[in-house]
């Protein structure tokens, strides 16, 4: 057993399918989808059934709009910033206030932060014990000030699937908006906007075996929304920026072939999920973030006592196999993990932090090497470790 | 002679380095930069080669940043939109004016606008008969009232280049910051930001043979600009959003190539451009914009009287020749080349604007091929059209 990728909600493989349609848009199909020539006509075709691929894969509709975006970073601080020029700048309707959950990625966390540094209203949803947000708690701070919620559709870290749907309709009934960061369940669990009925939906390519430097942004009806990116005409005048078209045509083909894999998804890979998480939990002083009803199919966040995050990702890193102590997108600062914090954990345990995320394409094999693996690891860790003492108030069933 | 590519300002084709040093990254070395494991690690040595090869393509220092983002359009609107909340929101030191040129792609030309419609005073420095702004035109005009100056490196359908270090000098005079749009400058002349000395410098890498969907911003000094994208802590916290390794890889093997090659543009492109040039202006009545001795080396600007540009195209096409009435963001809408007006043509005359634009790959073959068929065109098109009667008031000489 060589190598062991554990860290899919970090960034995936591309799809083998997305990987081949995307070669002939970046060799010799290289026209500009906007030029009135064969080069430019060429991409047309890939470009419509990568759209269709896109709409069928989250349940748009003809009257929605998919407008691809760079990446969900993109998307999310677009849906803050336009709402803000839109509604927030001028207090429409008396609107002077968001609602954010206090687990967002740092592309709605920081960009909310940053619209409270001009002046709008910022209240945070704090998390259970499970990572959760209540649709209660939503409906216990929002009143008709309110703008926007957004709460994300499935937590980076731990994997915990909020009630999207019902928020949804707690914000309308306040005439607030409603966006979802989407980007850890779109091609994990099934994701359809007309359901879930949500004004805005943020996902990436590179989180379902796409590309990366690729994402979207759904819009409800196609309503408008200043752009974050003013330019010429590309993408009906809603975001300029000449196509990437062999990253669309990967996107949509990743999408589509995530889309099949659902089901497989929810038995195959969380079967392999839940034996690597038993496993974990058969340790002593062990943990896992969030009920697994809950959890999207291929994640794990685990606490692992008296075991630093890093030190365990290094020796997982020198057998081969690659996790996350959480989010990489804040991984170089080697921070303790913000969700563990932000779920009550001491400080202690929000360095043990180990995140395990799993694709389609995880074997048993990998698993099997990967639980021996973690077992020595903690062993190991363990023995040398000063932190390290047992406690007998610490308990699997909480923090 | 089956196809022949004179769209290059529209877009390019891939250098095929950029596209052999890109496919590792978009196939089996897929990990995020920002993950602390041999996935991530095995993307940096690539990652520093490319930076290091963008800041050697423009002459940055290490005291620079270059920042990686999705297009040329995105680095425009996070200079505009920046500089709009670090200076103009709150009039600092009384700036609450930005100047830009008229003829400026939409990218910064429609954020203008946006600026203007949030308060921010926009004055457009017109151009002159070759497309250009002087100067003294821009000192006419600045004050100590401006926050910045954004005038573009090179015209996307002219080519004809800008004195940007000029017209920095007199920006910096007036406590102004300087940006430039240089989108069709770079891999087409020598472009070097210590020499020039501005402080915010654009670029698409699929402007130089490099992939879609990647581009840069160069600022000076590293100062600080309020981001566009708020979020993780990618490129030093400066643009969020997982980074497009593979993307930035082809950018910088593209810029190193395309610099090897400013020589050959310079000497053999011209050549063959000004080929191209002299046998359309053989003919009766026809135009190009901008002289010579201002422009990048690969474009040119027509205007061919009586015949409207699309069913030039429409001719061109049919002989597997791609070119352009001007630029590919707007040409969807099949209006008149606003160049042309912005240089004052009459209404006929902007609607006969072909654009054809050359690069390294570019053949003799093939432009002796598109002289062939352009002068066909020209001889068919003007006989069945009806607008087309000599007019003796017409001259090359101006319009």
């Amino acid at each position: 057993m060589n190598k062991v990728y554990l860290d899919n909600n970090a960034t995936t493989m591309i799809d083998p399918e997305a990987y081949e349609a995307m070669l002939p848009f970046l060799g010799e199909n290289f026209g500009n989808p906007n030029s009135l020539h064969s080069y430019g006509n060429a991409t047309h075709a890939a470009l419509g059934r990568a759209m269709d691929q896109l709409y069928a894969g989250i349940g748009a509709k003809d009257s929605d709009d998919i407008v691809v975006t760079s990446c969900a970073t993109e998307s999310n601080n677009w849906v803050l910033k336009g709402v803000y020029f839109d509604i927030l700048k001028e207090q429409k309707n008396g609107k002077n206030r968001i609602i954010v959950s206090s687990v967002e990625h740092p592309a709605v966390g920081a960009t909310a932060a940053f619209l409270e540094s001009l002046g709008v209203e910022v209240t945070r949803l704090d998390v259970d014990h499970n990572g959760l947000v209540s649709p209660q708690a939503l409906k216990s701070v929002i009143g008709d000030d309110v703008a926007l919620v957004s709460v994300m559709n499935a937590n980076n870290e731990t994997g915990v699937i909020f009630d999207i749907k019902s928020m949804a309709e707690i914000a309308h009934a306040y005439g607030a908006l409603f966006h979802t960061d989407a980007v850890q369940a779109v091609g994990k669990i099934p994701v359809n906007v007309a359901e879930s009925n949500v004004d805005f939906l943020s996902f990436s390519a590179h989180k379902f075996h796409g590309p990366k430097g690729v994402g979207g942004l759904y819009i409800k009806n196609s309503r408008e929304l200043t752009p974050l990116l003013h330019g010429g005409e590309h993408m009906g005048g809603r975001r300029s920026g000449t196509l990437n078209v062999a990253g669309i045509v990967a996107m949509g083909k990743a999408l589509e072939n995530s889309v099949k894999f659902l089901d497989f998804e929810r038995s195959q890979v969380r079967r392999l999920r839940d034996k690597l998480e038993d496993a974990i939990l058969e340790m002593s002083d062990t943990y896992v973030v969030g009920d697994r009803q809950v959890r999207v199919p291929n994640t794990i966040l685990a606490s692992i006592k008296g075991v630093e995050g890093e030190a365990m990702l290094w020796d997982l890193n020198q057998a081969g196999i690659a996790a996350s102590t959480g989010s990489a997108c804040a991984s170089e600062s080697l921070e303790s993990n913000p969700i563990m914090e932000a779920i009550g954990a001491d400080a202690e345990l929000a360095h043990t932090a180990l995140r395990l995320s799993l694709s389609r394409f995880t074997t048993e094999a990998e698993i099997d090497y990967a639980i021996e693996v973690i077992k020595k690891a903690t062993n190991r860790l363990r023995a040398i470790s000063s932190s390290f003492s047992y406690a007998p108030s610490w308990h699997k069933s909480g923090l």
